[in-house]
């Protein structure tokens, strides 16, 4: 009987391919199949990162996953992405499945993670977050002594999003994209539009750094995080 | 002239050397000059999880600091440290600090960075925190869609705490040491003792993991983390 292989998930980080770990690098450099989310049919924020470490003669498996604010096709995708990568751990042959950031910090790893964690081996390589690429980028301390930090995704209402401001000392709003002009306003409301900060694509090429208050648009790109010293 | 050093904050992850980044790696086998805390006098946690990537003829400068209740001390030693690192910078010379986890999350790296970021060129390599290596360790997926995720250090006082805990999806609360019945007290009149656990040196050779419900004693190291899910 064949002993089934590992799903290993494993963070790329920010965007800086220097920014993945020497595990993960080790892990993709020696893979035999690589997978990886592409969503809405464009290319893979996570492969494009991983490329440069990409050995040429893995198999790779991209899911094609649907982002629409229903779930259902989503989930459709992550049930055939797990089972096509189920197939190759039953074959015996370990599947290295590329995350952005940190499998498990907001990321669609999770969804694959569950359908399989059941029935194969699975280790969890952790890596570094926007969040901390924020900073670093900003070269702003996130947090120090007995700061309280919050991690606020954009998608929270107005409400909650100025109770939560209210009670910590930085917070990172994240998923920004089309939420821009409602978290602007509670900042405003807040007085901390000066304390805050918008990073676009942290650490990638088409990195973009802007004070909030410089900003006219409505919308900012999905993968924009503000960084709020409260 | 001579063209000034950079000082290079290098996060080096929570404990596992492959933890490291590849641009941590790059820069630290290339380093002449090596910096790090040391606390108490013990030895560096930064400098053993980096070991073995260590250049055999590096110099390198340790900072003795005196972790105590009163803050002057450790200033003091701040001082003397940055001091003794610009001299490295003016002379040309680049210097690589090393730092556990992050350097800007809760980390004594922005110390010395306050001190002479103004002088001298300084550029942080982000690291993968603490908190994304208990999540990997548990295999428990740390926060996901609308989740709001907060880091709250066990200094908080109860109410602090059992406030900041109603309104979350998870919560890491850090460094736990001589706070854990106050910590395990909260828990436990919210009813969420049974969703935390705490892990101690997330990813280093002596890691524990334990139910909090399970744990008798009145204290846990310092470099514990508990990891709740609401």
């Amino acid at each position: 009987m064949t002993t089934p292989g590992t799903l290993y998930g494993v963070g790329v980080g920010p965007g800086d391919p220097e920014l993945m770990t020497v595990k993960a690098w080790r892990l993709l450099a020696t893979a035999k199949v690589i997978a990886y989310l592409a969503a809405n049919g464009s290319d893979s924020t996570a492969r494009s990162i991983a490329a440069p470490f990409l050995p040429d003669d893995a198999q790779e498996i991209s899911i094609d996953v649907p982002m629409r604010t229903e779930r259902e096709p989503a989930q459709a995708a992550y049930d055939l992405g797990a089972a096509e990568i189920a197939t190759h751990l039953a074959r015996g042959h370990d599947v290295v499945m590329l995350c952005e950031g940190d499998p498990f910090f907001y990321g669609s790893f999770m969804y694959v993670f569950e359908r399989l964690a059941g029935s194969f081996d699975c280790v969890v390589v952790p890596g570094v977050t926007s969040v901390a690429a924020c900073a670093a980028e900003l070269r702003q301390p996130l947090c120090r002594r007995d700061d309280v930090l919050k991690v606020l995704p954009a998608t929270l209402d107005a409400d909650r999003l100025r109770d939560e401001l209210l009670t910590c000392q930085t917070a990172a709003i994240i998923k920004v994209g089309r939420h821009f002009q409602k978290v602007k306003q509670v900042l405003s409301a807040l007085d901390l539009i000066t304390h805050a900060t918008a990073i676009t694509k942290a650490t990638q090429q088409d990195q973009a750094i802007q004070p909030v208050e410089a900003i006219a648009s409505d919308s900012l790109p999905y993968f924009t995080t503000i960084i709020v010293k409260v």
